[in-house]
């Protein structure tokens, strides 16, 4: 299905933050990575570079969201440990094939702009929020009692960014597969064998 | 001891990245917030804001490093979780005190630069490295197995950078608090008994 120039334009947005970060990312290098028409900004994005922004990691957010069911489906015998694994094997797998060059748009976002923008800061926030969300649920479904889902959806999440810029930062997926190791046992060993479902 | 130009825009621009990142960073805001005379960054940075960031990443990493075994000297009857609790507790201590204006500029960094500059990225890789040794060194102090001790400082430092992230987005030192509690655990139980030192 062919996309709209509104919606390339958010795409490009999320794309080129998570290469350069928001403060070198100008409109005009959206436009030009969108094919979008010149002008057409202002009439998709009144609210200008803060609303296009937000929608990019709207956008982002919901991605990794809806991912995380997705990936959960594929897995063989899945468990929390797996789940984390599957999780971080995105990342490993696009800086094998395409290299380092791309970061997280959330992280990107809240680094250049959690003090200058509560707008912005808002949208990052939602969208931590609701990729949490399916996170914790997966792991409920796997049998983590839903006093212990939530707080271990925080540690993957936290888990997998850091390890996201320390293997951008050494251009190497070591990091990535350090956190899957050591988390695994503790992520595994929180299921409730009575609770397991499925 | 008072602090030379040349330290004052270092610390500069540490301190302005991690409040609004790299791209964001002009090199005249950093003369203006280190009173530096105008006409002294070339002087002192012919390599330009390249220079002047790799410099303030550096510092970043030295200071962290300096801190760990600081803040491990402090502890009472100290364990790798306590002082994995007291490294995300300097954070704790800032957002609550200060705000959640300023993350790590290492983050910033990264986020901005990985893609764009070899320099920078190179920067930010041994500063972690840097960073990682002392508390890989404090946890075999600590009684954590030499084979056990990078992985557990890789995992340490990826859920501490992801947390702050989370807790700037959220503007709320939750995240903290549970990569925290999640952790401990795990990285007490890291500890051969027989190995345990002073």
């Amino acid at each position: 299905m062919a996309r709209t120039p509104r919606e390339r334009m958010v795409l490009s947005a999320a794309q080129l933050v998570r290469i350069q970060g928001v403060g070198a990312t100008g409109m005009r290098d959206v436009v030009a990575h969108a094919e979008a028409p010149r002008g057409s900004l202002q009439h998709y994005f009144p609210g200008g570079k803060d609303q296009l922004i937000a929608e990019a990691v709207t956008w982002a957010g919901d991605y990794a969201a809806r991912r995380v069911a997705r990936v959960a489906a594929k897995i063989e015998n899945p468990t929390p440990g797996k789940l984390f694994e599957a999780m971080a094997a995105q990342w490993r797998d696009e800086f094998t094939r395409d290299g380092f060059d791309g970061g997280c748009p959330l992280v990107a976002t809240v680094a250049d702009t959690a003090a200058t923008s509560d707008s912005l800061r808002e949208a990052v926030g939602k969208a931590f929020d609701g990729w949490q969300r399916p996170v914790a649920a997966t792991l409920e479904q796997l049998g983590v009692p839903p006093v212990r889902s939530a707080s271990l959806a925080v540690l993957m999440l936290s888990a997998l960014e850091g390890a996201i810029v320390l293997a951008r930062a050494h251009q190497d997926v070591a990091p990535l597969d350090t956190v899957v190791a050591e988390l695994r046992p503790l992520l595994d060993g929180a299921v409730d064998k009575r609770r397991r479902r499925g």
